[in-house]
């Protein structure tokens, strides 16, 4: 899929964020970085939702583009990338977060257990700056 | 396009409430409903991205599926439906509100006033407040 990072339908931050964000594969990414820890090709693949190879490719390189994700020789095995969160990818974990809750609270996701999101709710900044530590940030 | 509420990837609560908004379309009609008060479906038609008919519909049958909008008669006019955000739908708006923080903070979105933000991110919980309140929440 072709994608042109300066494509944005209107000048409104909502639509353009969601533009620039693209479909849900490039937040799952994100999500596994933050929550997971995740920073090899080979562990994105191997998530739940089962992410093709090639859609993981393109998404990779379309956070590398925006800026949100970068991308590094891994210096203890010079022929893998390693993956890692720049700070404006650092900067979407209010956004995740809002996703945990929205999908506890009104969608009835599962896997979320309720007393882990009494905490989440009870401090929320304090729960986004625990996940910001958690990426070097 | 079909599309069974039912169809989620994982247990992830990220990755099912992404299942479940679907594309950026729907996003952009509750946007509408909370910054805007829009209510009926030409005012969603007439939005700067420039939504189809078709896709508004689509979205539009699929927030009323979800329980995100309600539709009714208009009690003015029998003919025509008005639109109105549930409580499920209201509790979108945190989400709605990092979108916006994040694309003016990290990616330069446009027709952002810098006030505005700052006055946000001063009180984000009581911005969100004024937005439920103006939903009638």
């Amino acid at each position: 899929m072709a994608f042109d990072v300066n494509q944005r339908r209107s000048g409104c931050p909502i639509s353009s964020s969601l533009d620039v964000l693209g479909d849900k594969w490039s937040l799952l990414v994100v999500r596994d970085m933050v929550f997971v820890g995740k920073r090899y090709f080979k562990e994105f693949l191997s998530s739940d939702e089962g992410i093709a190879t090639n859609i993981l490719t393109d998404r990779l390189n379309r956070l590398d583009l925006i800026g949100i994700i970068s991308k590094q020789q891994d210096p203890e095995n010079g022929r893998q990338i390693v993956y890692t969160l720049t700070e404006k990818g650092v900067g979407l974990i209010p956004l995740l977060v809002e996703l945990v809750c929205w999908g506890a609270i009104y969608d009835g996701a599962p896997n979320v257990d309720p007393d882990a999101l009494k905490l989440i709710q009870r401090d929320k900044p304090g729960f986004i700056r625990k996940l910001e530590k958690g990426c070097g940030h």
